[in-house]
């Protein structure tokens, strides 16, 4: 019967660490399948597959939130951030959508670059998510936010490179427009990661 | 002298209701033109002129919003679905627009499927938005929810059937850079509606 | 001793006069960069850093506001005001950053034309958030926010007429490309323009 007694909202710390899991699965898979250097149809599939359950994790954070009157956070807080690790798994769905579109099977250097420097944003995001269990934790939290910072600007500075090449050297437009696209996607998971990181730091603040 | 007792915020339901409606015109409209097959200059003046009254109605529920203080649901959940239906009147002009300025004149098939899809979808968001005056209509409001969420993933592979077919058929780069900004657009909509849907679900659960 | 009565509050005047500086300061910069007609290596540094200081700035504000239990307005007004002129003075770190990495290093006379547009919006934003500190001066900001409004009305104009122009006469596809998502970014500019009059605009009449 002790369950009674236990409030509510405690509850949010479960569900918003189900849910970034499922951001760390997506990328830690994205990478390896990168790696491979093939993306096939079981690759799409099994990211599918994660951004389904990711889609569940947020509608429960959602429905939850909805439901309970006293929260552990702001509101709006809960809500963007739920929202945003959504968008994080929502983006390796597309970049693996767009790949089949546009029937890029073989994966280049850049990608498998951009991946790596992904998977270690998610996890630093993941980190802070699940820090904010307890307010001591806040000096750990504001070091990983600072890594999803750092880890942002590396992006930008990765895809502007990227692009400049693509631009100077690849003659095919269509090979443009296309990988054009995906690099610009790779470099918008970090924004994302960079979006949590100001929500999770906002959080902390107001606690402290 | 009635009027006086009947609370202000009521009238939140006659303003989305109106501004819904110009999002039924809008659909209903470019459903037309695309099967009439010939976007014109009385076309493109049509729906913008829809776009301005669809503004003026959105600014009438921002107006509103700021002058009363007890609203019959949360603030930003009404500035948040009065902001998206505006957004979904918005997108037909953009995508005329975009017509026009690429000097397309021939709407293809594929748009054509795209212009039947929408059409039933914010014909479905209509149904929500206007069943929110009762709260005995929440069932009927999340059966209509849930064909939103399903013509959201019909555009979802249109779109990414027309553009695979798109980028292996078309050899004419410009061709596809326009085709393809389109194509996206039109799924945007689908998009749109189904945050609207999300919106108003949240609505309903939290007066449950 | 007087300031230990002064509301802390009234700090958030400060802070965004200092904001909203940091975009006339871009915006004057960036007018004068497109009429020497040259973009270079010291012209991207300096907007670079002009979008340091604002970035400072912003979150100079969120910090404030994660502090401050009583503000001058609504705090969501506060939030998407801070975020939006962030937002104007990224993007014209953007804009020269694409520049840079398209190798773009003579300007055209469209964009020189935008440039000028956007520096009068920018100029009429800054009046608005000046103007805010006293509720008397409502009718004059109610008049720059119209003043706004119309400017993006020309930006969407000009955008749609040389966009039609490129896609008319320039034959290579790249450059299609390149020049597309300029005039595209620069229209942008007076969309979050038009965003911060919106936000202006609601905060004067919640004060009314």
């Amino acid at each position: 019967m002790i369950f009674k007694f236990i409030p509510r909202e405690f509850n949010f710390f479960d569900l918003f660490e189900k849910q970034v899991n499922f951001a760390v699965e997506a990328a830690t898979y994205f990478k390896e399948v990168t790696q491979k250097g093939v993306v096939d149809e079981a690759a799409i599939k099994k990211i599918e597959d994660i951004e389904h359950q990711s889609d569940e994790a947020t509608h429960a954070i959602f429905e939850q939130l909805n439901k309970t009157f006293i929260t552990p956070f702001d509101r709006e807080d809960i809500h963007a951030l739920a929202g945003q690790l959504d968008d994080i798994v929502d983006m390796f769905n597309t970049i693996a959508s767009r790949l089949n579109v546009y029937k890029i099977t073989r994966i280049d250097k850049n990608l498998i670059e951009f991946a790596a420097v992904i998977v270690e944003s998610v996890r630093a995001v993941a980190a802070t998510v699940k820090g904010m269990r307890n307010i001591k934790n806040s000096k750990l939290i504001a070091q990983y936010c600072v890594e999803i910072h750092r880890l942002e600007n590396v992006g930008d500075a990765m895809r502007d490179k990227v692009l400049a090449e693509l631009f100077e050297t690849e003659k095919n437009p269509i090979t443009v427009i296309k990988w054009k696209e995906i690099y610009e996607d790779a470099e918008t998971v970090l924004d994302i990661c960079e979006d949590v990181a100001l929500v999770v730091d906002s959080i902390v603040v107001k606690q402290a």
